[in-house]
């Protein structure tokens, strides 16, 4: 018995040594570096596999990690007390990820940052088979402005990113429409132009005739409390909107009341509801929803990427947001389809067929072997842009 | 004898130990968070010392560091493992930093990062007596805008930042003077705006009324070998440009061949000498000398912060420069002229003595209690943007 015991547990720990040898060694060594490091920075890299390879110098540290997809992968160190390690196969696309260096969460010194997950912090590009729709080419290019611009809602100065397509600034006769661009929770208004690359599959589709010019806001939906001078007397005669009874309402105040007006103000748009779009990701596509069906006056194309759907029920709710909105389209990564979150929009594929056979102009797109993630906003977007404002 | 030494030995433990206990506890205890953290993150703060305090969770590291100004300060670890600890009292303004972790040198992960140092990095921000001047405010803001273009000289896509006054979308039929304005050594197109704040410098002078508005174009002055065909055919009738003999020759290049007609074509410039000056910080200042010295009839005004002057001999060997140009303006942090550095261009309040004195138009500036840092550079801008273009 404790002979067959100290065999089994032989067996067991060679086997253990030998797959983990096995695991280190069938690595595919074509690692190059990520297309989103820091300038001059070999690594993170990335090989054929989707497997990422970090480094870094930490000759005293006890441990270092590499923590993506929700795993933590070990580093191991050499003998100048450098630190590598990789991690199993990632999804193609746009990962957020960071270091461990014995219990800190920090960010890896090589590559860019992003913001997501409430902070800044690396981000790694797995190359994707389709990544030529948003790549950097030798097209014409637009450009993406910072805005500032004073928010009588928050009673401060607020910041947004503006897309003006390629062209904008040589014919000063013409006006565009405006799709107005929501990240998700825990992103901000960068989002969708830093690992979204928003502008350079704009650009992208404008170059094949397969996108009309529009404009984009990227605004920031993160909803902060506004200050509020709570001596001035209230007006009892009026609704109480304060508090605002979510982000949702609390970011449309926003939206309808300051950049809406803003934007048509300071930039040659068709301001009106027909040129008007809005779409989201995750929260922002949670945002879309609410937003645009309590306002089917204001936004006539509907886009929600990972953010839910709009139900049946919401149209019976809305009779004149099935009359006047003249798109919905509804997105997810294909992984997220596998152990779906219903929230009240109820299941989108369902939806998607019932909204259609109310004879509501629905697109249902699915991003193919991609989560919750980048890639399955980038790739909803280039599906979404040529459906809209198509007169 | 033993018994003496064994009281010096206790008088030196007692003093060292009070003089530690002394050091930590004289803090002047009204530290807040810096203006450059992360939305919602305490840490960093400052003291009205100056002093940085950091603070980090890394439960299992043997040490931790905060790495600022060229010094490493030692933190102490509390009983859930978080680190803190503080530096010397620091110049007023902005400066790089970064942590150490058991050797490693990483962001500090509450921080807003910056591109100095060759690398994107921690950034803090110490409220200087006169920050009014680069603070955002309630006035009109121009826009920063990413600009994508294609460059010849280089065959590949660039991207540089260009500052648009405000009201520029508002007036089509008014053209702007333009400012080429370049980063130092390790920093590169996005250092003026995030760091520099020139674009709330100038929103907040041009509400004043104390500076014309005009375009300030930020591009990459770290020149990177171009693409070359090595099987192409010389053309050994014209004179040898390649290699470039250096680094202000290559981006010269590419200013005038690429930027300038980019910026001419694609904006809405006053598109002559007159009204197009050039200025830069540190390495970006010694490439303005070397191109506008080489170029009189491109530029009119010249702006040097921390980064050499003109000299009398420069002017003798360039008429054409003291005929045409109209302005040089020369500045420095007020500590780097404890220790100048002297370059081909000598001692700079000489230099300017001398070129006064020859009759050439030149303006010098030293910025208080600063070093080789941004606060000396955005006081430089802040008294050269009222210099330019006032016909």
């Amino acid at each position: 018995m404790k002979n067959k015991l100290f065999l089994n547990l032989a067996a067991i720990l060679f086997l253990s040594s030998y797959s983990l040898l096995n695991a280190q060694t069938t690595s595919v060594e074509d690692f190059i570096p990520s297309s989103v490091n820091q300038a001059g920075k070999q690594y993170p890299q990335v090989n054929s596999e989707g497997k990422v390879r970090v480094q870094i110098s930490a000759p005293d540290a006890k441990y270092v990690q590499l923590d993506i997809g929700a795993v933590k992968y070990d580093l191991t160190k050499d003998e100048n007390g450098v630190w590598t390690g990789e991690s199993a196969p990632q999804d193609e696309g746009f990962h957020y990820y960071q270091l461990n260096i014995d219990g800190a969460s920090v960010p890896d010194p090589n590559s860019l940052y992003f913001y997501g997950a409430s902070r800044w912090g690396s981000g790694i590009e797995i190359p994707a088979k389709d990544q030529d729709f948003y790549a950097l080419k030798e097209v014409p290019h637009g450009q993406v402005r910072e805005q500032i611009y004073f928010s009588e809602t928050s009673k401060d100065m607020r910041r947004c990113f503006i897309y003006t397509p390629p062209g904008y600034d040589n014919d000063l006769t013409k006006r565009y429409p405006v799709l107005y661009l929501q990240h998700g929770g825990g992103e901000d208004e960068t989002g969708w132009s830093n690992q979204g690359r928003v502008n350079l599959i704009m650009d992208n589709l404008i170059a094949e005739g397969k996108a009309r010019p529009f404009i984009i806001v990227m605004d920031n939906g993160t909803w902060r409390m506004p200050r509020r001078d709570e001596n001035a007397p209230r007006d009892t005669t009026q609704p109480q909107t304060w508090p605002p009874k979510n982000w949702a309402d609390g970011f449309m105040n926003t939206l309808l009341n300051d950049i809406i007006p803003m934007v048509d103000k300071e930039y040659r748009t068709i301001a009106n509801q027909e040129y008007r779009a809005m779409a989201g990701l995750s929260m922002g596509g949670m945002q879309t929803r609410v937003i645009t069906l309590a306002n089917p006056d204001v936004f006539s194309y509907v886009g929600m990427f990972s953010g839910g759907s709009i139900s049946p029920k919401d149209i019976q709710n809305s009779p004149a947001f099935k009359e006047k909105v003249k798109l919905v389209f509804i997105s997810y990564g294909g992984r997220e389809l596998e152990n779906p979150r219903r929230g009240p929009w109820g299941d989108p594929k369902e939806n998607t067929k019932a909204l259609q056979d109310a004879g509501m102009n629905t697109h249902f797109y699915v991003s193919p072997l991609t989560a919750h993630e980048w890639q399955s906003w980038r790739r909803g977007f280039y599906q979404f842009a040529p459906l809209l404002f198509n007169d």
